[in-house]
């Protein structure tokens, strides 16, 4: 350690970005997408000098004496901040605890930071806030911590609110996108799309003739069910299709285990109410947000046996086998469409839906 | 666990907070001070069911297996983002890396959550990240995860950070508000004032002669190195004085130990140059945020090497025993004045700089 100054000043940094048509933070820099990469590569990882932290994943994992914590970040930013079944307290507290169930981790305690805009009203706050208290109740788990700043009318949109994580990980369990082998079969955990749908028809004041609500639901449960289906080592990774939906991460996971995958696009459970309206805004429902979901790569010999667990919990209810991991094409995914033919399937560069998480 | 639904109405919460002349959020609900209790004491901590959490301190501690975890996490929001001596970088890590120090824990890791505004400089960001890295790699610490979220172009004011952190608490070391007693000598770390007048003098352009620059530092060394003079059970308590500066750390443990303070107002370091300009700016230096102090309650029979154990490091070199702890007047803190008058030190009601961390 010494005691120089580390002070940065930015006329000294020169952005290592492959540079796009611009030297500015767009929409798109936190849409999960390419650009969302992008910067985490080749910004802040160097900055951060993670670049060795292994494959990307949703929480971090240390170890702790003898055993090891998971710790993960989320910041909340959605608009409206209530929207139908949910609201940004209900998105924050089991966004990051789905974080952690999708390092293998049980939740053992969140922390809230607020940041709130001048002028809110104290009853908004409120609302939010008591929704976080009952999400982490119904989940089993404590906010612990928070802190709270406020900044001048205009400064903000409201309120924005971060919760980190922290979950232990029990012996034994080991997951992640390195251990993803081909002849894995994916599954889904349930129907897709419908957070992302809730949210834009509020916000666009579309009705869509049924009405889509958010999925947002802790997962962790389901993760231990999963786990406790024969051997724990049958799960091989876990990720939750937030943004940039069900592609996003396939995609990543093609590329963290450098492996090809093939979906088979009849068999995604996709909302009659959710592909209506993803073909009115013009939306791919496979890359729309989820926000109760989990997407799991397993041997295909205990596949059935996994499904069945998912399926007899509340949270797994239409869960369904959605594809397979291959030797082909790595880092790249393909959909089987029910005509028969195959096709491409790419991340959006940016984001498709601003502020959706 | 139940699956009932869990989202609250902010229609049906009805607003428990003392109320002044507002049920707005204002900005001294971010100021560390009296309103900044209060919504804490009668929004979050009854929303999140920790009303029993014990002792407000600057991290949560978790018994993971046999250790003992401590968990904490602050959003930083200070504008301008570059300031004499420092950035918002620099500060997300230090300051983090000391609400772990305070809680007597070695920190081990942070996370990294960035809200970014539409049409940010990728310079700026760069800068800022590269400013966390180096504080972070000075610090001994690592950032392990991260998340990125971006608003449109006037949803947030250029670049908000969360940083959140995780410690482990050594074996032995039991530190909190509670064991505070009458008798303990209160210490603080070294100069007060400097991180506040530094950012004031560049927000208002103003040049008090000598340039004044903030003290943002990690402390954990510091705070090892007190711990390990004799036995960790000497040092009772320890804050950080941030947002709302010594009185603010001050009159908290006064009130969760319910014990009085007596501070020796001539004891207390206050460089010239801020006090020059805290008069100038009419501000109380002992408010002022500090972003590299500690206070420490310790107990009296060794508080004098505890004394030279800070002094013998760079972080603790103008440390000094600047008052004791009373049984009278609990709950309240007391000046002794440089002329022989005695005055009672109060909080701020909201804040005296906006925006200061």
């Amino acid at each position: 350690m010494s005691d120089a100054p580390v002070t940065i000043d930015p006329s000294d940094w020169v952005c290592p970005l492959p540079l796009r048509e611009t030297k500015r933070i767009v929409m798109g820099h936190g849409g999960g997408g390419v650009l969302s990469e992008e910067l985490i590569e080749n910004l802040f990882l160097p900055a951060f000098d993670t670049a060795d932290a292994g494959p990307a994943r949703d929480s971090a994992l240390l170890k702790v004496g003898a055993g090891t914590v998971a710790v993960t970040t989320d910041s909340y930013v959605v608009q409206p901040l209530f929207f139908p079944g949910g609201d940004i307290g209900h998105l924050a507290v089991n966004g990051t605890i789905n974080d952690l169930a999708c390092s293998g981790a049980q939740p053992v305690a969140l922390t809230a930071g607020f940041i709130l805009e001048e002028g809110l009203e104290i009853d908004v706050l409120g609302a939010v806030a008591q929704s976080m208290g009952a999400a982490a109740r119904h989940a089993g788990v404590r906010i612990v911590t928070g802190d709270t700043k406020v900044v001048g009318k205009g400064g903000a949109d409201q309120l924005f609110v971060n919760t980190a994580g922290v979950g232990v990980v029990p012996p034994g369990v080991s997951i992640g996108p390195e251990l993803v082998r081909p002849g894995d079969h994916i599954l889904v955990s349930g129907n897709l799309g419908e957070h992302g749908v809730a949210i834009m028809s509020v916000r666009e004041g579309i009705d869509f003739g049924t009405a889509v609500t958010t999925d947002s639901a802790p997962l962790h449960h389901l993760v231990a069910a999963m786990l406790a289906t024969g051997d724990p080592s049958h799960v091989h990774a876990l990720r939750d299709p937030t943004r940039g939906g069900l592609v996003a991460s396939v995609v990543e996971i093609a590329r963290a285990a450098r492996v090809g995958m093939e979906l088979d696009e009849a068999n995604i459970p996709v909302p009659e109410s959710v592909s209506s309206a993803c073909s009115f805004l013009g939306l791919d429902p496979l890359q729309v947000a989820n926000e109760g979901k989990i997407v799991a790569f397993v041997d295909p010999a205990h596949s059935e046996a996994i499904l069945e667990t998912m399926r007899a919990r509340p949270e797994g209810a239409n869960a369904a086998i959605i594809g397979r991991v291959v030797e082909g094409h790595p880092g790249m995914a393909v959909g089987k469409t029910p005509f028969g033919t195959t096709r491409v399937i790419e991340r959006e560069l940016g984001e498709q839906l601003p502020r959706i998480c």
